[in-house]
């Protein structure tokens, strides 16, 4: 029985082409889906540590570097992968030519260094692969409205993917990683994680929001957005028609597990903010200035006390915490708060499934088994398929460990 | 007094943007001639070693690589330079840019791995200048009828930078390296070797082309025929605004030298064919083989003795000589020739000079200095400035010296 056949776009990360011999098996790889029939176009970042070289020279030139300048320099590191890529590939007869971002065009927005993609034309890129050949496109990288090189910030390659498959209207993106899927939680915590055969879109989106980050969480906001299947799978393991994680829009979802996955983030800095007056308007004078200073605010929760002053206390990133406790202190007169407090000693546990809206007594589980632990909770916040809660950092392996087994996710 | 304004283009080599110091020092330089209230574009080579690296990628993954794919990998290194230097100019306070072949557009024919320039469109590059920036260009690179990158050939950054002087009408190309200018000789092997401080075009050419290998041989016939004054001076020296040497038109050297320089090029390997039928027609078929195998061939003596029977002696670059034999067995029935010899242990020695044209005696006087070291010549060939002789490589250094001095060119 044959594969049935599809056009897909597969893509390569920085590890999957870290030297020649890893192109070599990527061109194998891409020989073995286009000789069963199928359409393939190519994705491919740059070779590992070759964009950190790069963003090494342009900071040590000067911090302040223009962006433009930066996005020409950084994004030659794509550039040379997809070449190589089309070399190795026409080496194993495959027909086969690289695409730069300007070539196609992959049309982004001014904003360089960290630019949207606006649109991909897919005329040239489908013409090529009906004529047999497999495009090989350099990731992370388009045009900007200047007509110059513009990249899509970190990650980006995988943002280029999903645009790509759909401009292309392929079946499938797969997205090839050194990692064989999504899972239940981090494997290298808990020994009984499970890998996921599909998890949805908007799981995915909580799972890489909050720390699993095997998907870049732009990504998959576009593949929910443009309804790409997205395949998370190993470049390291021999190629099977069943590897690796698909994610997939909920309807494809036949049983939906009440809770998919529980992720955790490091990433936390808690600030409080103790007696402040309580009037109106006092979140926005307080959450206007770090928004002005880009300071991205997470989790909220504020209490009142009998005595008619509130508390606030917010998470931010690690990376902004000196700046939020920086501008909190600049607007200390206008707010006239009694106290400044920082943790940045916790972390971020959440608890992920679509099942959730559905399903009572998600939270109240949640918080029993921690408590059962001794394990206390400092903020809570709640989506419609998320429940995140704050804790110490000390506490993370239990924690994770321990909401893993009580949600049923443990592997046989 | 200040210096007049003009408009000049400064090219940059591998050796002078070999890393983030030199790539500074390069951004320093530029400033002060911006500073004197030049109009400067900046053209600028792939930092030393990248080439290299990229080619070895190509080649390692398939000897026969696809030129165009050689193209979009090998051009990013110089993407990577002008992006830089941009940012250092910057950081300088220099308003700066970068400009890759294809936004220039600089335009070539669609020999790829070593396409000719077919034109340069100078109108953004003067805008840019006229707003007060400095365009820095990356070298080497430009784009073919098909779209897509292509580059120019090993040194292909020199015939970029005078390119884009003749595209921009500029009053100078300084051609930056990591010699201070253009000598009589080899200083390696005459210590009394001169800078030339003017040099025409043609002689440039012959002492370029037969090893003297401090500007492209392409770049210096591209400058003759645009009229491009090229100067050639060090990056690795301050700042002087009477460095280097100049290469200009005949016309603008007043006292022209009877012989300007004495050049030496090891890359020869010299064959003889004896015992050819004199036959008419038989070099048109010995050397249309060659041709037609890519196998240049240079200095060329036949000599017919009394016995009917024709000697051929010709020289063909080192890395050809294998191939020219191969080519010359092959067609052995063809010809019927008696032996087929070969010597790769030759230098072919050349003195130049325009002064050559009206006076007479210098080939006596050449032959003469040579013999009366006991040196034999095996070869001899000329043009209307230039005399080159092929002799035992053993006494290339003896030759090149006693030349040297017999024309007079030591210092004093």
């Amino acid at each position: 029985m044959s594969t049935p056949r599809t056009r897909i776009v597969m893509k390569f990360g920085g590890t999957s082409v870290a030297d020649l011999d890893r192109i070599r098996a990527v061109a194998e790889r891409v020989k073995h889906a286009y000789d069963q029939g199928h359409q393939v176009a190519v994705v491919v970042s740059a070779m590992a540590g070759v964009t950190n070289r790069m963003v090494g020279y342009c900071e040590s030139l000067d911090p302040l570097f223009d962006p433009r300048e930066y996005d020409a320099v950084v994004a030659s590191g794509e550039q040379v992968t997809s070449g190589l890529t089309a070399i190795a590939l026409q080496k194993l007869g495959v027909p086969a030519r690289s695409w730069l971002g300007w070539q196609i065009p992959l049309r982004t927005d001014e904003a360089h260094g960290k630019a949207r993609i606006e649109g991909v034309n897919g005329a040239a890129l489908l013409a090529s692969m009906a004529s047999g050949e497999v495009p090989v496109i350099a990731g992370f990288q388009g045009i900007g409205p200047d007509g110059r090189i513009a990249t899509l910030g970190r990650g980006g390659s995988d943002t280029s993917a999903v645009a790509v498959a759909a401009a292309i209207n392929a079946d499938r993106c797969d997205i090839y990683t050194d990692v064989d899927g999504i899972y239940t939680t981090d494997p290298r915590i808990v020994k009984k994680a499970r890998k996921l055969e599909r998890v949805s879109f908007e799981e995915m989106l909580e799972l890489a929001s909050v720390g699993a980050k095997v998907l870049q969480t732009r990504s998959v906001g576009l593949a929910m957005k443009e309804k790409v299947r997205v395949r998370v799978l190993s470049s390291f393991e021999p190629p099977c028609d069943d590897a690796g994680s698909l994610v997939v829009d909920e309807d494809e979802i036949m049983e939906k597990q009440v809770v998919t996955g529980i992720a955790y983030s490091r990433d936390e800095a808690k600030i409080s903010i103790r007696r402040i007056p309580d009037r109106p308007g006092i979140a926005a004078a307080i959450f206007t200035p770090l928004a002005r200073n880009g300071v991205n605010v997470d989790m909220i929760v504020q209490s009142t006390g009998a005595d008619g002053m509130t508390n606030l206390t917010f998470t931010v990133g690690k990376a902004d915490e000196a700046r939020a406790l920086e501008v909190l202190e600049g607007c200390r007169a206008d707010i006239s708060y009694g106290e400044l407090a920082r943790d940045s000693d916790v972390v971020k546990i959440s608890v992920v499934g679509m099942g959730m809206r559905s399903h009572a007594g998600i939270a109240s589980t949640m918080f029993q088994t921690l408590a059962d632990r001794g394990i206390n909770v400092q903020v809570i916040s709640t989506s419609e398929i998320k429940i995140s809660v704050l804790i110490g950092a000390e506490y993370t392996e239990l924690a994770v460990r321990t909401l893993h087994t009580a949600f049923g996710l443990d592997a046989q």
